[in-house]
């Protein structure tokens, strides 16, 4: 692997070109070691694999030519092989992203998942714990689990959104993501309102003038939540819930009835701490330099 | 710490002395390093902790009194500090078990909680696998995460029966445990029947007969329990199921309708593989032989 102009195998890089590929934007922009984003830039997710590819060498090229560079995605990836096994909202199947990344740029890629790679960054640099359960809630609903300092798992790890719970509205099953990530949240209350809103954010609004119908949608999406992480809690032990995404923006109106549910399903020793994640919407972006920085700094032990 | 006389610090014990003091009895025995049980015994479990410890004194002394001890006990268990935090079927609350234990044998004792410390026997002798989900489902229903290799948690970690669920019967919430495990499986079965029965396998041979309230109990139980194991899959991927104790006896009645409850609660490729242990009753006792063979390893490495 050709080591990269200003980070020999056994110097740790002082920057990194960090990544994001979402489903709508790429997040991308310039990070420090110790966190700071020194630039940054959001572009439209190209829909077809090669416009990605020449949208993302390019971004680098504009943010740090010749720092070390990792990408994150959504969607199931398998970190080891370097794949996006599954990502719906990109529309991709099996594709070796961090070959085709290395192709496009001329060099080696850290690859890793928005979620896991986010929680790594609450790790370094925000409100990470060396035990915790990170839970972002956005477009999308998963989570990383984070046991004895480390972010585990791959592929199917942490998709709680798509486990099929009772529907609230009838008999059948529903994705948990439809009801309690953001989006589902903001969709259940249009739909009951009969009138748009303008993401979670505003039914977290309404829910302080007493609306019913941001009350059920709010009330609905924790339950269902807090079923599964109730669940988790008891699993993993009373490790901290760090709650990322935009509904986390909710701050209390989304922390205060999820502390309550999980009290209602957990014995009072067994309700794990809940609180917010520190690094926002950037997280993901975050998340790819920290795994950049940490793939640059194993290849500097190894050397 | 003194070395013992046929396990110098360098040299791993050929055999150890396993105690699992349960609620009712103490299950106890010499275990060769391939994990055969080489002499074994079962007793009541006296309700005095003065008693008990002289109970396990006496049990050593008779299986093997040079051999290294370890001791796993049910409730919950603080491993680093060898404390039972909780055990409300032995009525102890914060007992520095392994002090005692340590002080009445006049040597070391590694010490453990009987769920992890059988987890680690499945890996070491077992069915167990570098990353599973181990559900043993007996009177009690707790379970032990393995991830990259390790059996993880302290305290609260794994104590699914503890959650508080939906009453299948009623406004409110049960344990879960009340429901799912082999215990409440035989009680709900006699409370519906109105006639008492001899446990769980008692109940899974009457399903084959199409018995109603046989029926009612088991589907309920797998119902509750596949919600808790559908959301444990989905945090920690798809990792095999390896269900133990005493439900696990029921074999294919017990893992066709667990398996088919997990596929109706997660995508296709997101449901784990279920199988049964392999150590069966005398698990935890094995475990007890693992953790202190692990403890002599350790032990040997460091000297």
């Amino acid at each position: 692997m050709a080591d990269l102009p200003d980070s020999p195998a056994h110097t740790p890089p002082q920057h990194v070109v960090a990544v994001d590929v979402g489903g709508t934007t790429i997040k991308a922009g310039r990070v420090a070691r110790d966190g700071t984003l020194t630039s940054s830039r959001t572009i439209p997710t190209p829909p077809d694999v090669a416009d990605l590819l020449t949208a993302v060498r390019r971004t680098v090229a504009e943010c740090g030519p010749t720092d070390p560079v990792g990408v994150v995605t959504a969607g199931l990836t398998d970190e080891r092989s370097g794949t996006v096994l599954q990502a719906a909202n990109l529309g991709w199947r099996d594709l070796p992203l961090r070959d085709r990344l290395t192709e496009a740029l001329g060099r080696p890629v850290a690859f890793g998942h928005d979620v896991r790679g986010a929680a790594l960054a609450e790790l370094r640099w925000g409100a990470g714990e060396p035990d915790m359960l990170f839970v972002p809630i956005g477009t999308g609903l998963a989570v990383a689990v984070v046991v004895d300092g480390e972010v585990r798992g791959t592929g199917w790890s942490g998709e709680i959104g798509q486990v099929l719970v009772p529907d609230p509205d009838g008999p059948g099953r529903v994705r948990l993501e439809e009801i309690a990530s953001a989006r589902g949240i903001a969709r259940r209350y249009a739909a009951r309102a009969g009138c748009p809103v303008d993401g979670s954010r505003e039914v977290l609004r309404k829910l302080e003038d007493c609306d019913t119908d941001a009350l059920d949608a709010v009330t609905t999406a924790v339950a269902l939540l807090a079923d599964t992480l109730a669940a988790a809690s008891a699993v993993l032990g009373p490790v901290p819930v760090v709650l990322g995404g935009g509904l986390a923006e909710g701050g209390e109106a989304v922390l205060a009835p999820l502390r309550a549910a999980l009290g209602e399903r957990l014995p009072a020793e067994a309700v794990p701490p809940v609180r917010t994640a520190r690094l926002g919407r950037w997280a993901g972006c975050l998340g790819a330099a920290a795994i950049a920085f940490a793939t640059a700094e194993a290849r500097g032990r190894a050397a």
